[in-house]
């Protein structure tokens, strides 16, 4: 079946949220998408996100030189989330660490599990 | 730093994305939390949402068996999302499959990537 990026499930702002995995399975961010942000990134092979602060098209690693190569893009089950498998340059997280969940909860106590990349 | 559920940044409806990631590392789905639902799945190891759909608290697996025992819950750089790393019994999809995430999208069609468990 051709894939249309219009059908999907997006929110009252025309959004769906994109998880971003590296190929070698860490989990590096989650971020937003819309219709043509998914289509932009099927195309270019380069991860395009809507930012929603700036509400504008967001280049990953476009200013950074952080960029996410598309590796697979896969939908859910009800249409509504996307997982984006991908090849990290460099950091993912703007705190220049590899990924966004960096802080885990443990024993009610919140731990740093990762330092910023050098 | 004590950890309060109440500092993550909940959105408009008072939730926030929870990703659930097998602790072998296969991403299985996505759904929402509020407070509340964060504060159970830690207080009791069991991963527990909050159904927007139903609008009650949804203990995984509860009706279906298909559990996710908490391993670790991490909150990523912006403080609104979680990333659940869970030991999954069965199916985390009410399809059947491992994971939610079971269509690809290559060259511009839709391919199944994984059949519903037996």
């Amino acid at each position: 079946m051709p894939f249309d990026p219009a059908s999907l499930k997006f929110d009252d702002r025309g959004l769906v949220p994109a998880i971003a995995q590296d190929e070698d399975g860490t989990v590096l961010m989650m971020a937003w998408m819309n219709a043509d942000a998914v289509a932009r990134t099927l195309e270019t092979g380069r991860v395009t996100y809507w930012s929603r602060s700036r509400q504008a098209y967001w280049i990953k690693g476009e200013t950074s030189g952080h960029v996410q190569e598309l590796i697979d893009l896969r939908v859910d089950c009800d249409r509504d989330c996307l997982l984006l498998v991908v090849r990290q340059t460099g950091a993912a997280c703007h705190t220049n660490r590899r990924s966004c969940f960096y802080t885990a909860v443990r024993d009610g106590e919140e731990v740093e599990l990762m330092a910023p990349m050098t």
